[in-house]
């Protein structure tokens, strides 16, 4: 991974978030994105619309979360983005997006992981070569609490068991979609959200039967 | 709030009218916008694409709805949104929009409110600090007799118990939704159509359970 | 009405056309449109795309089908169109579209009428005032013999208590929407796929109660 | 067909994966086109986004799959185009993609065909001229041996009872429609995901009975 510095940073996530804009996945000037820089982690700041940023609309947090310049006030979730870089030096940039299908799904799966098998989709995740394994995408409560719900996010992969990869859900609130460069980030946001949108309409129609 | 003259509130409606329009939530020049100026209310006339509306498509009322000028015919929901301005002093905007998903709930749910809890993006409505709370909009049974229906929702907001904040839905009708400021009224559109949009894929889903 | 002449009907129909195709409801160069002109009729030409006309995509004929000038061959579809002029002089234009919701819901739909009540939206057709009042749209089923099914529309409506307006269903093939004039016409057809949008869900939703 | 020399193919498929990446059937890289060119095949190379491809995305291959110039590395799926090419000389186009509805539809059919009739939209595949015929397209487990996935798709269409014709699904996967040319592909592919799109609607109303 080349590291970036902050301004091809700032240049990425504007490019990204007018396409995830686009999607509409980042509704009502929700979700936040991030990339590990050179020398500081550049995030978005709070109250913009994430599909139309310009410069102003970032900031650079050290790892503890202390803003070290730039506009606004982080948004509230930049523990979680932290605790994801935390856990893996390999994650270089984070996409959290607020899609109906993540936020129902979410909801309506009562366990604590979205898994599905079959579909070949599954290989535009990092690592998957078949569509005959099974991908597991970790669900966590939502809580207020965004240090809590960082420390319950770090508790979970701490067990070697849960693999870090891909992304993360959060009840009734979205997906965070990670990976090791802002292109990487993507295919794993649109490769779940495909997965996601596929679930929603595979269970409606096996109700039908 | 910084009050508007009626030419910013003019600008203002188009660049709405124009993202709104794009969303597809004001079908065959349905809906109506409004604003409150300094001098009066700047409300759209009627039979016009609200999706691409221009300078000529605005007249200035008064509070009584008399017409002070412009071209056209106020629409019929005029008398419902000066009742809505009337109820608060710190509304400024209205924005009534056509979803099928606003329409079709509205239908679907028998009750007289809208309530919603877990999701996040309850709190893109001012106020709202956490997915655990309860959000409600209440439901108005449609009625052609706009006069009757404006005092319908100023007899029902007269009750302390019921507050007046983000919006209403009419039944079958659409949405009127409202803020301190246009920026703030296209939040609360865009967060109730995006809770709006969950619920039906999620009523969908739980019949499947 | 102000009638057209040829020139200015082609420009209304590509304009129309560029709309609709959009909205994904010409697809596979599925669709026709026409246009009753002050000495002909303006029909789009067979096998082009609806969302992407030229001046080089229709041609003129006359109330028996003959061509009068242009290019390609008319749709199959005109003699539907020709007798919808004949059934009323008030008819000035006639939009045939594809789109999903029109398609399946005439065919989940076994009797020969499509009726709602209770949409506002209902009175974006011409002569509705109420969501009181139940708005009907024949549904007709699909014959590949045109002429015999424009008998069967002319037959229909010979029928006094069978009042002709705002469109026709042709089951699990679209809608022929029209009007006395394009304006209006793309009205009635913005508003009835509202409708079948919206009963597409509505219907889904009640079998969740 | 007047066959096309290397750069034509190239154009053709640019603007093609143009168009269906609008669509949003490639998500996240995935698909890919091909084109029978004057003295090779012309294929998509992996990893891009094939609605915004450009000149160095495509490889020139023999009908063995061996690479004769072009950049990066074929699709794996590239077997199973060549296997199509070879089934048939009147084969010019294969345009394989990612929609929801075809992914969704090819698991939820248990049988080795996705059958439909009763939609005039069936006339937009070559040689139907009534929505009274059964439009069928073969459904194939999908494989991630692509060799045994093309030969299972050539011992297939090696029995004389199964047309090649339109386009095959592989389930979990998506679709490869093809045709004589790119337009009459393209056809192919927008009339199929039409009789998709409708499909998944129809069987969750009838659900609704």
């Amino acid at each position: 991974m080349n590291v970036m510095n902050t301004q091809q940073a700032i240049s990425e996530l504007i490019a990204l978030g007018k396409w995830i804009g686009a999607k509409g996945w980042v509704p009502a000037t929700g979700g936040n994105f991030s990339i590990r820089a050179d020398d500081c982690f550049v995030v978005t700041a709070s109250g913009f619309d994430k599909g139309a940023l310009n410069n102003k609309c970032f900031l650079n947090v050290n790892s503890a979360g202390d803003i070290l310049n730039g506009n606004g006030k982080p948004s509230a979730e930049t523990a979680l983005h932290l605790a994801l870089y935390e856990l893996s030096l390999d994650t270089h940039c984070v996409l959290h997006t607020h899609s109906v299908a993540a936020t129902v799904l979410s909801r309506y799966i009562k366990g604590d992981v979205f898994s599905v098998s079959g579909y070949e989709m599954q290989k535009s995740l990092t690592g998957y070569t078949s569509h005959q394994d099974t991908l597991s995408i970790a669900i966590f409560d939502n809580d207020q609490d965004m240090n809590r719900l960082a420390q319950t996010v770090r508790d979970y992969f701490s067990n070697q068991s849960h693999k870090l990869q891909h992304g993360i859900l959060i009840r009734g609130h979205g997906l965070y979609a990670f990976g090791q460069n802002p292109a990487q980030t993507k295919q794993h946001l649109e490769g779940l959200e495909f997965l996601f949108a596929c679930e929603l309409e595979r269970i409606k129609l096996e109700a039908a039967l």
